[in-house]
Order: C-alpha cells, then sequence, then structure tokens
C-alpha cells in the first residue's frame, strides 16, 4: 500500500474531476490517498485532506462537476517553494504525487522529483494533462481542450447567426478567446462553418502578429460583402504594427491576466469603417460550461486518470500520461508515458503551420474530439439563392 | 386567398424562426405570404421577399436556427414611418400583416392598424409575441425568455463552480444580464443554486436600485465565509447612491446601447475589499445560444407561430396572442387573443414585488418553463462537512 498524494493545479476545466474520479476509484482499494488543497499551495503548507472512505466518495460525486473539487488556483513556482513542497511531502512519508495539470505544473512536477531525489527520497512521480488552450506539448491533446472547442465553435456559429440577422443594425462582432501564446481554441471557432457568409470572417492567432490594415481590409470586405463581419481574435494577439496589442489587464500572484484586445479592435473598426461594432469576451464558459463537454473529452479525461492509476501501481515515474493518435483517419487513441523532462523541453506547443495555412487539415484533426453529438445540433443555412437579393447593403 | 405581410422585429432571439415556421407551415397553403426584410425596415421601404414555394421551404428549414432569418434589427418607429408602412402596405394590397415581436413592436403594429383604419384599407393585424428579457405583458411569457434564462441559470451555476475551485487566487466574479428595465434574466440566475455556500451570492436587478454599501456588505460577508463571491447584475440596474449605475455605451438609432455595469462593480470591489475581481458579460449567448433552446420554450413559439395562422383564418384582428396559464401548479398553458391596446398600456413588465420578496416563488414559476432535461446535468456539489475545513480562507 502506498501514500499517494494527488493535487489539481492551473485554471481549472470542465473535465478535471473526471480525471480526479478516474484516479481515485482506480486506486482507492489498494492506497492510501492524500488530497492536497488548492493545487501546489496546499503541498507547499501541508494543507490536506485525508482520503477517508467518505472524502474520496465525494471526490467521485464530483466526476461530472465542472471546476477542480479539491481547489485548484495559481501558484507560484520558485524554487523555495518546490523546497517546501518535498519537504512536507517528506513529513508526511509519502511514496508518490501524482499532478493534474498543464506545463507549469508538470515542469514543477520534475523539479520536485529531482530534489527529492537529491535527497535520496524515493518518490514516484506521475503527471496527468489538462488543458484549456490546447499548449500542453509531448500528447497529441490533452483533456479539457475539446470540450472548450466545443463552446468556442458553437458560440461563434450561433453569434454569427444573430448578427447575420441584425445586420441593418450592427455589423462586426469581434469575439475574444483564451489562448495567451496557442491559437488553437480561436482556430477552432470556424470549425462549423459551412457557407462562405458564415462567421468567422477573420481569425486572429498569437502565433502571427497582425497587421492593422490586413484585418481593416478583411473586415471591410466582409462588411461589403455579406453585410456584417465576425472576428475572433486569441486574447494574446500582437499587433504587427508599432502599438499595442495583448492587453495585460493586471497582475496577480506574477501573471498577467490578459483580456481587452476585443475592445480595442472595437474602437479601431469604429474610428476606420464607421460600423457598429461589438466586443465580446467568451469568459469563463470556455473552461467551465458542463452544457458543452464534449463525450470524447470526458471519456478520455476519465481514462487518463484510471490509466495514472495503472502506472502507479506498475511503478512508473517522471513520466506524465500522453495521448497518442494511433490512426490518422479512424481516431484511435492509445495512452503512452512521456518523460516530464521531455514535456519540460516541448514548451508550449502552438499551432503547427500545417494547420495555420490549411484550416481544414486542422478541422479535420479537430473532429474526433468534438463528439459525435455536436453536429446534431441545428445548422444555420444562409441563402444565396435569387430569391435572396443579394449583395446585402452594408450601412 | 389572403395577401399576408409576415415580419421579425427587435432584437432576436434563438426560437423566433420557430414561431416564424409555425406561422407559415400552418398558412402557405390558403395564404399568398410576403416577406418582410429587417423588421420594419423592409416595411417601410418596401423591401419584401415573395412567398415562392422554395422561399416558405427555407423559412420551414431555419425552424431551429437562432436569429431572425428574415433579418430583425432595430428600426425607430416614428410617425413617418409607421405612414410610410402603411402606404407600402397598400401598394401591394396586403389584407393582413403579421409581425413576431416585443413591446415596441405591438406599439408601432398598433398604430399602423389605426393608421389603415383612417384611411378605411381595412388591413387585419396581428401581433406573436417573442422576448428576451420577458418584459412584454398582458402575457404569461413569452418564447425567447426560457431559453435565455436556462442560459443564464446554467452558466452561473458552472462559472460559480470554477470560481469557487479557484478561490485562493480570484475572490468574487460579477456576471452581466441583459435586462434593461426588467430583472427576470438576472433573477433567473439563482434557479439552480442549491446549497448556502453556492453562488449567485448577490442579485442586482433594475426593478431595485441598490446601494453600493449594502452590496460591499453582502460580498464581503460572502468572501469571508465561502472564499470566494458570485455576483449576478442586470445591465440595466441604477445605484441609490449618487453617482452612476447603468452605463450608455452609445447611441444607435436612437437607442442606448447599455452595458458595462460589471466592469464599475469590478473596480469598486478591488478597491474597497482588496480582492480579485473579474466582471464578464454574459453577452449574445443569451438571445442566441442553440445549445441552451428550452424544449418547451422551442415548443410553444413553434405553436404561437401555429395558432396565429389560425387566427389569421377566423378573421381576428388588433390582436396579440397571449400565453395564459391555466392551472397554478400542473403546467398548462392555453393560447388567448389580447387587444392591441392592453398590450401597450400593460408597457414594460416588470419583476413584481412578490418575486422579488420570494425568489423561491419565482423559481417555482420559472421551473416548467426551464424543460425537465434542465436538471439532468450534472449538478456540483460543495461540501459542508467535517473533512472540507470550513470557514475557507479568503486572501
Amino acid at each position: 500500500m502506498k501514500k499517494v498524494v494527488i493535487a489539481q493545479a492551473g485554471g481549472p476545466t470542465s473535465v478535471i474531476n473526471a480525471t480526479l474520479a478516474g484516479f481515485v476509484e482506480g486506486t482507492m482499494e489498494d492506497n492510501k490517498l492524500i488530497y492536497s488543497r488548492n493545487g501546489y499551495e496546499g503541498l507547499t503548507y501541508g494543507n490536506f485532506w485525508d482520503g477517508t472512505e467518505e472524502m474520496n466518495k465525494w471526490v467521485i460525486e464530483n466526476k461530472h462537476v465542472p471546476g477542480a473539487c479539491l481547489g485548484s488556483g495559481r501558484f507560484p513556482l520558485e524554487d523555495d517553494y518546490i523546497m517546501q513542497c518535498v519537504d512536507q511531502l517528506k513529513k508526511i512519508q509519502a511514496d508518490a504525487l501524482v499532478v493534474i495539470g498543464g506545463n507549469g505544473t508538470m515542469e514543477a512536477l520534475s523539479k520536485m522529483e529531482e530534489e527529492a531525489a537529491n535527497r535520496s527520497y524515493d518518490l514516484q512521480v506521475i503527471g496527468l494533462p489538462k488543458t484549456v488552450d490546447n499548449d500542453l506539448g509531448a500528447t497529441d491533446h490533452a483533456p479539457g481542450f475539446a470540450s472548450a472547442a466545443r463552446y468556442v465553435a458553437q458560440t461563434t456559429r450561433d453569434i454569427s447567426r444573430d448578427l447575420y440577422s441584425m445586420r441593418n443594425f450592427e455589423q462586426v462582432r469581434i469575439l475574444e478567446t483564451m489562448g495567451r501564446n496557442a491559437g488553437w481554441l480561436a482556430l477552432a471557432s470556424g470549425f462549423l462553418r459551412k457557407y462562405e457568409e458564415d462567421g468567422p470572417h477573420a481569425i486572429l492567432i498569437p502565433e502571427k502578429t497582425v497587421k492593422k490594415e490586413t484585418l481593416l481590409q478583411e473586415v471591410d470586405r466582409a462588411v461589403q460583402k455579406y453585410g456584417y463581419a465576425v472576428i475572433v481574435v486569441s486574447e494574446g494577439v500582437q499587433w504587427a504594427d508599432a502599438g499595442t496589442g495583448q492587453i495585460e489587464k493586471e497582475m496577480v500572484n506574477g501573471r498577467a491576466i490578459l483580456g481587452g484586445i476585443s475592445s480595442e479592435i472595437e474602437l479601431f473598426l469604429k474610428e476606420e469603417l464607421h460600423v457598429m461594432a461589438r466586443a465580446e469576451l467568451l469568459g469563463m464558459n470556455q473552461r467551465s460550461s458542463s452544457v458543452f463537454v464534449s463525450p470524447v473529452d470526458y471519456r478520455e479525461a476519465y481514462e487518463i486518470g484510471t490509466c495514472g492509476g495503472r502506472w502507479l501501481k506498475e511503478g512508473k515515474n517522471k513520466i506524465m500520461v500522453s495521448l497518442q493518435r494511433t490512426e490518422q483517419f479512424d481516431y484511435n487513441i492509445s495512452k503512452i508515458s512521456v518523460d516530464l523532462k521531455e514535456v519540460v523541453q516541448e514548451g508550449e506547443r502552438l499551432l503547427p503551420d500545417y494547420f495555420i495555412d490549411n484550416p481544414q487539415a486542422y478541422y479535420e484533426w479537430l473532429e474526433p474530439l468534438m463528439g459525435d453529438d455536436l453536429l446534431a445540433y441545428p445548422s444555420p443555412i444562409p441563402r444565396r439563392d435569387s430569391h435572396v437579393k443579394e449583395p446585402f447593403q452594408s450601412k
């Protein structure tokens, strides 16, 4: 029987509790579980919950609940804190540490293992991936992303249809998605686009700086041709021109909260094109809506937890559970273990050029993650035919 | 065979096309349909689509699509325009005018009927109700509202669970809903609240001016007790104190676009309570998300269309199709005709005091509109038991 500490770290997702539940269901019989509260904060200060039968049951009951039931939160991972975490783990004689998180989490986990090894303290560490914006490397994708992508795709489609019907009053909407350095979520906004006149008409991602003049031309073209334009922009986009770009609203625990580039674009387009424009942050629904959870995402999240449990038993160490696509066309996923150091080395995973240059290839890659039930939702149909006396007039 | 002009007016909803489809399916065989583009704008300028077989089919195909497929938009309804609309209707020798809309729509419809009568032009007019914020009078409720309420309730619940899990980093979120003068949508945010520590912890509605000091106390209490606070605020809320309140972002076609009171509250709370707070506009998903459509709302929207078609045939005139609850406990709806003048007289329908003072009574009233499938979604469970070492600490 191992004494296993488990934590959830970083921004939560709508399926991070499924991963926790999968791990707990698979391991609670044979191990003594200890829960760290609020991610690394609990590890640092020794703020633990005992894995009683009642507590384990409660964790499992939360499997469909968005957010991290153990508490998550962002905690600065400086070396001093890493030392303290290892102190606390040693103090309670933990045999293993399992953390569900993203890039920063995997890096911290790797450092803790090193620190423990330096002290000749035998600590088994396993990382379970989660992400909203898909910037975690060394895995095909990670749980949390597909549900967020579903939210962005469906919301963009529906808001686009709404704006289409209001275009004599309001011509432009700018939707801002999460994505500090990676444009996976923003680019997913075009997944349900069917017709030429459907939004989004422009997608701005952090991987490519944006020329204001180009944006202006694209928006003007769409407004002239279709009477409206929907623009999707990642919070992290930077202008190619001198000036601003991603906007740091404020610093909290050493982390800049981004947000506001859509409002900047709103003002810019109003001034230049004299259109009615409205910025909208897609907000926390991206990572927390239970309504948009992809069944595939949920299942993978849960299975990553159970897989982590199996590998704990097998003694695998210093690894992250990674998803690998084994078939290019028929979606088939296997779990492989990757070295934590490899995950750290890969750093933030950005959209590759072959997806940026060919979004259709990206949408084919994305499709199996979105869930079969997605396309069953109503599909709006703009008509280009003669009875719709196009071209639409913009005002 | 009557020549019937039909239009969609005002802000669209996620089910306004269902009403149109219901009307068209019921009437296209026996009547000559003419579609007005972009609501009253098309009526004013004679911008019509002919109800060909192909066009009618296309309208019916749109029944599940959010937004108004004929185009809607806000159009100023001054007397000059009313005259012009009647001119256009007379020119094409329309026998009837049917418009799907809210308060402003019903008022304009009533005026057009009067103007036609003054000219001894025999014009049958029927209004079909739609609303997002439920401020339309002389009906129990109107299509569009329940789906929007569902969005607000589910989003508040999920975002609340997300914030709960992040409370060591971020303590307060302020969600801003639609609702210029009526708080139906904002108050609906508490519909799925189950436990004392669940958000929303404060709901601000336009019907009651808000004292900043009271808000401060409520938020501080929740943060102290639960570690976080979720506040829901209608865009139209006004402060009891001197100073601002509802914020007019800009004027478009004589209509003030509201928005921004949540950001004002964010700044105020940061300053006074030194917490991390974040404002979020719930945005256009409220009125346009196909994912949150309540099956009851959809069905009622469609049936209001078919009912309008029957009454057209029966020659009913100067009326709106209104929903009446015939049973207090078992939800049972019948359609009655109300005089357009009565609708106009009732004006904007605000939340009654008995709902404001007793939200539980409001939630009982709301429940049958939300759809049976709503509560099947995951229900988050915060634990107050001993293993969760309460009270949570705020930072």
